[in-house]
């Protein structure tokens, strides 16, 4: 492996690119630095809605001639919203980089922004929040984040709600793209049958004569903790807890991701073999680690018949705290070997790879060479994973139940 | 390309094989033709109970042991149960594929059955069939079933019930493997970076000795179709409404993928043209076809506001009317080249290459050359595909509702 080929324009526009000689297919995406936690709170789901608003319409076509363009050539258009980053993904067969490129370029640069449009997308954005709020294990997430993330624009829904959902004008939408859609905000990330040269130059077309201009910083997230219920007539309970992790930035990252894996990722993990192998308590039990600039969570998922919801909260509370204390050096090198071989396999995933690489340039301003990380990985020791686990764990907890009302921890 | 090679045991197992060279891992899955359909009424549950229980103890290693030995390597094993199907599927480094062989064999053929796991197990599905309850399009698929196919095997839940999955006996659980786990039923599946005369050795030295055995027939499904409303107090009306579609056998089976997919698959469908872009009604809104040996179905699933679920499930019906009537050159074009490389995309990834090969090996005794089916994909014409789609519509529609009560079809 050559590893990723990183190129910077002139106005700060980066351009990642990773060619894979073995397939027929590409995959480029552009990865923006700004989501919900960018939001003001009148605005709340402006980030993610004007994901949606893009493609009713950009660059000459509309909503339906821009779904015909990529789909004529079997190709296809998708992006996503997070707290801290909206991407936009083209899949294509090799031939069509070009008008991946185009197609991202318009939606971004050229959307059209019509207000009927507008009144019919936020139906839409007003169904997708009912279905989420539908699923227990999908909305259970925006709980958890607005009890450990209180009153701050981290802690708000990325959907929005009715009220702010209905607030958004188009100025808004215009306001957002002067402010956000910026060069050096932006990253676009190809990986597959490509051609690095050729990307560059389709990037520096469409992206180079982008203005420069400084950048709103978001309020740093201030974690609290706390429990929140939502009661509802279900079969079973779903719960949520966990704790303050660290930043992608942070030296604790690598030793923190090796304590999840061993605790609750994977069949022989602590959770699983204690809570659903061992006592049948639990079909979905399981840890993990999510990382942004200046916070991080570590989480427990679990859905349990009612009855028994406050035990297996308890004992789930319990093993982790074990787990920090009696990490072994068999578990640690067992989790090693399992993070190093996802990445391999996510490596070997055209779509993996782009978005990877993007999200990596997004976060450190370049790819991260996979030798770097491994290496980083490799060193990790068994008081490292200790100190991080008992360290999080000391913290505040949130709690998170849709179902019945349980106990916070003691 | 070479294609992938089969390989037939002199008892009837048979392997197929699909070296990649440019990947440094490996999947490895054995696809068993036995799933719910399979079953009596008394034991409903018990294909997926089955597949559940062998990962509790098997040649000699316990549910903790079975785990290490795969997570020790940064591997990981799975399974699923389908109407028709079971599969174990293994993903390793390259260096692995022995151990991926040895714990699949050792997991279908050398499994413990204890009668303390199995009363532990019986808790976990119980806990899975809960959750799968709380998720309306999860278990809007069983309703659909049952109610497609009313009174027979192939209708039941994969789950089971709470009744039905109590009676199981480790008694029951050993039948099960006298009766469907012969070699004849079983296809040994890898892709990646194997070596194919390895893959071979290790699969004669595991399966080899196994003895060939008459195997039961199901029953042949009879679709019925009617309808079929849990009341729920939720945002929004969940939907699955379909009719009966045709077997992966049928000539018609290639013409039907093709008018899904423009109906209703992908954001240029005539559905989500109408129903999402134009009118804001829903956001998820698409069809799909299944085929199993004799029979098939083609549904379209939706999510919308209570007070527009009528509306939207009477003209997503008619959108669907319309299709088949209406069907273009120039949808049909776009339909095939969306299928081309949805399948190219498909075999880059080691895992979707060794199920897909899998799967029509189950079915059809051997892997389909990629280019035979572009070449049938290439060679359906606009009057088959209006054809299938104006023949299926006329069949008795079923209709599923998890929300408010809905009108069916006039």
């Amino acid at each position: 492996m050559n590893g990723p080929h990183l190129h910077r324009l002139a106005n700060g526009f980066t351009i990642v690119a990773d060619p894979m000689d073995s397939v027929g297919t590409l995959a480029v995406s552009l990865h923006v630095d700004c989501g919900a936690r960018h939001e003001e709170a009148r605005t709340n789901g402006l980030a993610h809605l004007f994901e949606h608003m893009v493609f009713k319409g950009a660059g000459g076509r509309n909503a339906r001639q821009i779904s015909e363009a990529v789909e004529n050539v079997g190709g296809y258009l998708n992006a996503f919203t997070s707290r801290d980053q909206t991407a936009f993904q083209a899949r294509l067969l090799a031939e069509h980089l070009d008008l991946g490129v185009e197609l991202i370029a318009d939606l971004v640069r050229k959307p059209h922004f019509d207000a009927g449009d507008l009144a019919r997308e936020k139906d839409v954005v007003l169904q997708e929040l009912g279905e989420a709020r539908d699923l227990p294990d999908d909305i259970i997430n925006d709980h958890f984040h607005s009890t450990a993330w209180p009153g701050q624009a981290f802690g708000r829904p990325i959907l929005g709600e009715e009220a702010s959902i209905a607030t958004i004008s188009v100025d808004d939408l215009q306001g957002w793209t002067r402010k956000h859609y910026r060069p050096e905000a932006m990253v676009l990330a190809a990986a597959g049958k490509i051609d690095v040269g050729q990307l560059v130059e389709l990037a520096d077309a469409r992206f180079g004569d982008m203005e420069h201009a400084p950048r709103p910083v978001p309020q740093p997230a201030a974690y609290a903790g706390g429990s929140f219920v939502e009661r509802r007539r279900l079969e079973s309970a779903h719960i949520l807890f966990g704790y303050e992790g660290v930043s992608y930035f942070d030296a604790d990252y690598y030793p923190l991701m090796l304590f999840s894996q061993a605790a609750g990722e994977g069949s022989s993990s602590r959770l699983f073999q204690s809570v659903r192998e061992d006592r049948g308590l639990a079909y979905s039990i399981g840890s993990s680690v999510s990382a942004w600039r200046d916070t991080g969570m570590l989480t427990v998922y679990l859905a349990t018949a009612r009855k028994e919801a406050q035990f297996a909260t308890d004992l789930s509370r319990d093993l982790m705290r074990e787990a920090a204390a009696g990490f072994t050096e068999q578990e640690l090198a067992r989790a090693k070997a399992q993070i190093r071989a996802t990445i391999l396999m996510t490596l070997e995933s055209v779509q993996g790879r782009a978005d990877r690489m993007g999200f990596q340039t997004l976060a450190h301003g370049r790819p991260l060479a996979t030798e770097t990380i491994m290496a980083r990985i490799d060193a990790c020791t068994l008081e490292q994973v200790r100190a991080v686990g008992t360290r999080l764990l000391e913290r505040p907890e949130t709690l998170a139940t849709v179902g019945p009302a349980l106990k916070a921890a003691a």
